[in-house]
């Protein structure tokens, strides 16, 4: 069995187990150096939190043990592909790799249908579901000037 | 000033905070039935959180308020339009609409590209910065077997 198959199993046992509890059936492992630093699963109704899928609650995890807002060189191995948010999440983290066993159509297969937000993402704003209205206000880029201006600001 | 105008001035209000603090110039204000239920601002470097974003943050924090996974009912103020993953976590919460103020290019000019993301998140998997490796493991569908076997679930 090899390494990222291993961690992979992990992560399907984990979402297994989830499962098994009538929490969702999705789990989430990040190694550094191929040593398990943090595991996650879907908590979404567990935490009544919407944002809590196994990927993010890893990530965040992870970041805890490293006490960084980056996963360099670190690896995430999902039970499922990553839904848009948490792709989202792992483009802000910044792991070097990332592995999935199911796919977007097996996912859907029992409910949960990712493909109609990476379908929506991928849209013009005005042609998806929630239209993000522009509203000007008076001023509104004075927190970026402040950013700007700010010489005690970490990047990121 | 309208409502919407009203409840962006604090968004702008609390990023602008947010920024001459030193941590990231981003904020949102949740509303229901036009009273502000919840807020947020970018605390990644602060909490070494990368998901940690304003919309996610005020998200998380207007689901506890309601004790729901969900944001039925909800308005959803972001002083910046939200970046590919704050919006895939707004399609997992369902609010009622989302305002915001400044635009991702205004964002782009201070050094947070979301462009970047949502381009690399239309595109196919193989063309994208994080290839998502899919490996086969045997029996990987087994939690989601669970899942739909499991009488005690809450789907969501």
């Amino acid at each position: 069995m090899s390494i990222h198959t291993k961690h992979l199993q992990q992560a399907l046992d984990i979402a297994l187990a989830s499962a098994q509890k009538g929490t969702g059936p999705f789990a989430c492992v990040i190694t550094k150096d191929d040593q398990v630093i943090a595991t996650g699963h879907n908590q979404v109704v567990e935490l009544n939190d919407p944002t809590a899928h196994a990927e993010i609650q890893a990530i965040r995890a992870a970041c805890k043990v490293l006490g960084s807002h980056q996963l360099t060189g670190c690896i995430i191995y999902s039970s499922s592909l990553p839904c848009p948010q948490c792709l989202g999440a792992i483009y802000w983290a910044r792991p070097e790799a990332v592995y999935h066993a199911n796919t977007a159509e097996e996912a859907a297969k029992i409910g949960f249908d990712d493909k109609f937000i990476y379908e929506e993402i991928s849209k013009a704003n005005e042609d998806r579901k929630y239209i993000m209205q522009k509203i000007e206000v008076p001023d509104a880029l004075r927190a970026f000037e402040a950013w700007e201006q700010n010489p005690n600001k970490t990047t990121y």
